[in-house]
């Protein structure tokens, strides 16, 4: 989802009406980012408040490119990162995962290893549906073992755009919450549900509810649920005692647009890419007697915060052994503090650009390759902003792109070299990029390598459902990222 | 102004809490255009509630050309049409118009002659500062006559921005609503303030006070002074009698951003061009225990529609000897609901494109040429949409584009002409525009005849002030519209 996909942010159709109710009790943040333009690692910096390049959800098998977690990727999240859900536990949290996880698939990888304690949901993306021979159908987990598959057990249809999997992840929400309030347990609910995700699906009730097309009508099943979910807290008295964030992995897809893919305002491109369209999210934090209603915040927010922030609310402190990104926004949310902090903006192992304050200094810009825009592949459609939205990996680190996004937040305009406030700006950007790039330890890489014999052939629990599919012999290579 | 500069249609900075407020309290309108992207015509239609091709704001002098009232121009608002002011009347409204007038300044086009009462203001842009040599500077009226000329008595510091204008027309609209309550006497208050029109001004107190810089610090003071005008009307009990509507006459215009011009949200392009960057405008309508609070409205609506709106309101007919263009909104503003009209994108004497539920069909498309282009003057920086945002004026009146704005906003993907869903809606639109065509009567066209005799040299009340100018010997010439 985009940032332009809420009516609060501007969507001109307007459907959002529990999400905008949601702010108007809440808080909305307008300056608030995930820590890469892809879904793994922005997931993987999440739950772990550490950027990708050090967590190891990169690539270095080329310069700048996107990796994530297809079905033959061999690596995941490495047993040395602790996970949010691992830390809560020592404040007595019960975690659950509902939808897609994303952090790698093989049985290290299994979030109930890395501290969740449930989890309904799939390893992948719904992709499919795949043939079962050469490709697998992703399967679906409840705790340790998988009960079915997409497109076999759990239908999507491709035609109508139908499934009733968002309705499925509801109610696993509702239940799961209910449960810790009969028991009087803390808990940490990690509602991952991807309809927006192409191949976008709604359920009936929703099919043609939106002016927008399919990809509205699972925005607006995705709206009506979190109004239930947040419905639910209130009814069971527990709203007041509940930190409820809203946000999304990355910028709309707009590859997929119109018919799969969302908006991300006048921000420039989308997922993919490191421009504001591709980073910049929606976000809404609610909770009703702490966090003032209708409250706008232009704190300079991260994902990773959740992290840090979800610590804090716990009363517990972040790893002091290793880098945390994620800062603790409650000053933020709670006090409507300002909190210096810079943003940065990677493409797998390379800074691509960061911002500080109003500015954005672009220090490589790349949309993607000649090679891919000229096969169709365009992550700017309607857009070319000479100089800026490249097709060639572009550098500029000597003298980087200087965007003001508060007069300019289309990045359209870059400031003059020869300017007295590039200068000005540039001076402080300088030395935060430097200090950052010094104290830079990268993390293992774990998106480097690919092996079909990885794929979910058989995952636990599929010789009780008959579903165990044979693994074709290793044969690992590196894994081609084109982008 | 453009649809994307108010904080409560997705504006980042998020900058407008009056006029967000006003929203809150009142119906947001999504859909709402002006009858032209130019501002002339734009407001001949407001106050005469009928297309500029009907009341003569347009020019024949080329193919599909904007065209407005610089100082040069012969032609204004023909004594045969009858303006809101004029009508209003009847119903014992007193009626002043407080800023830009705009629709012609030689002496049988000033307000007061069309059924102003009062007049505070500029018949033109503030365009300047000229030599008064060559170009008299712009003057501005007090009623009947001028008071001033714009940066020799009214200053506008072009280096800075600063300018107290708007404070000045704020006060104008305080003392006239105080004064119309103090006698009880109904009135009709246009206030047609301009300063995000560039050159962009902002009082000293604004100054600054914006992320998104001096256009920014623009809205602000706008925002800030209609906050002020509701408070007033509140303060003196009659809000409840008091239907307030704000919109633009125009998209953002794009050649001027990012320093003094604004935003359009995710349209396409902007002020000059109807594409919906051009068109689409923010609107509020706003009036406490008659319209719910946190209303909105999908009604396509049209600034020609506050005609018939404000003449309802005072339980006036619209005049039935010619045809009206604007529809009475107070079933969709009090009631909700949906009234079916269409909307037409008029450039100059050309029907370019037509809007009829969520479908517009361009039978014309057309940026600008690309001699301009090629000057750098771009209506659309940073877009480029191929086969829309065309550089030649591109006929497609056998076969429309066609494009279903809910799920494409941004006009960047056109149905494919083969599909039924094409064929479907051009059934429909096809049958409104013939309709339209066949009983259109164009008005006499005013824009079509410049004369630099005729620019402000004299304005009447200029030998009090000792600044009559001795005009050049009248040499009436085809007025020259580029695009």
């Amino acid at each position: 989802m985009g940032w332009g996909d809420l009516g609060v942010f501007g969507e001109p159709s307007k459907e959002t009406p529990n999400l905008d109710q949601m702010a108007s009790e809440g808080m909305l943040f307008l300056d608030f980012y995930t820590a890469n333009p892809l879904c793994s690692p922005s997931r993987a910096a999440l739950l772990t408040g550490r950027l990708p390049v050090r967590n190891g959800f990169y690539t270095t098998n080329a310069h700048a490119r996107n990796a994530y977690t297809p079905q033959d990727i061999v690596g995941g999240i490495p047993d040395s990162e602790l996970l949010l859900p691992e830390l809560l536990k020592k404040a007595g949290y019960i975690s659950k995962i509902i939808g897609k996880w994303h952090l790698g698939h093989r049985p290290q990888f299994h979030p109930l290893k890395h501290g969740f304690d449930e989890w309904f949901g799939s390893p992948n993306c719904h992709f499919g549906p795949f043939d079962n021979r050469a490709l697998p159908n992703i399967p679906l987990y409840r705790d340790w073992e998988m009960i079915g598959r997409y497109y076999e057990d759990f239908k999507i249809d491709l035609k109508t755009g139908e499934a009733n999997l968002t309705q499925i992840y509801l109610q696993e929400a509702l239940d799961f919450i209910s449960k810790q309030q009969a028991s009087q347990q803390p808990f940490f609910l990690y509602w991952a549900i991807d309809a927006t995700h192409a191949p976008v699906y709604a359920s009936k009730q929703f099919l043609g509810s939106s002016q927008r097309g399919l990809y509205g009508d699972a925005v607006r099943e995705i709206d009506d649920s979190i109004g239930k979910i947040l419905k639910h807290l209130q009814k069971l008295g527990i709203s007041e005692n509940t930190f409820v964030f809203f946000t999304s992995d990355n910028g709309a897809a707009l590859i997929s647009a119109p018919k799969q893919g969302g908006s991300n305002g006048r921000f420039l491109c989308g997922k993919q890419t490191t421009f504001e369209g591709g980073m910049r999210e929606p976000a809404i934090a609610w909770w009703p007697g702490h966090i003032p209603a209708g409250g706008v915040s232009h704190q300079l927010g991260n994902v990773m915060d959740l992290f840090t922030t979800s610590l804090s609310l716990a009363g517990l402190q972040p790893p002091s052994d290793r880098q945390i990104d994620g800062i603790d926004l409650l000053p933020a949310v709670l006090q409507g503090k300002l909190i210096d902090r810079p943003i940065f903006y990677y493409r797998g192992n390379e800074m691509m650009a960061v911002r500080v304050g109003l500015y954005k200094a672009h220090y490589w810009t790349w949309s993607n390759s000649w090679e891919e825009y000229s096969k169709g592949v365009d992550f700017c459609p309607g857009q070319n902003v000479s100089g800026v939205t490249t097709h060639t990996q572009e550098e500029h680190t000597t003298l980087p792109l200087l965007f003001h996004l508060g007069r300019d937040p289309g990045e359209k305009y870059p400031l003059s070299f020869a300017s007295s406030e590039y200068q000005r700006a540039m001076e402080q950007i300088s030395v935060i990029v430097e200090q950052h790039k010094v104290t830079m330890v990268p993390g293992e890489p774990q998106l480097n390598v690919c092996d079909k014999a990885v794929m979910n052939w058989s995952p636990p629990g599929c010789e009780k459902l008959g579903k165990c599919l044979k693994p074709p012999k290793s044969d690992p290579k590196k894994c081609f990222w084109p982008h």
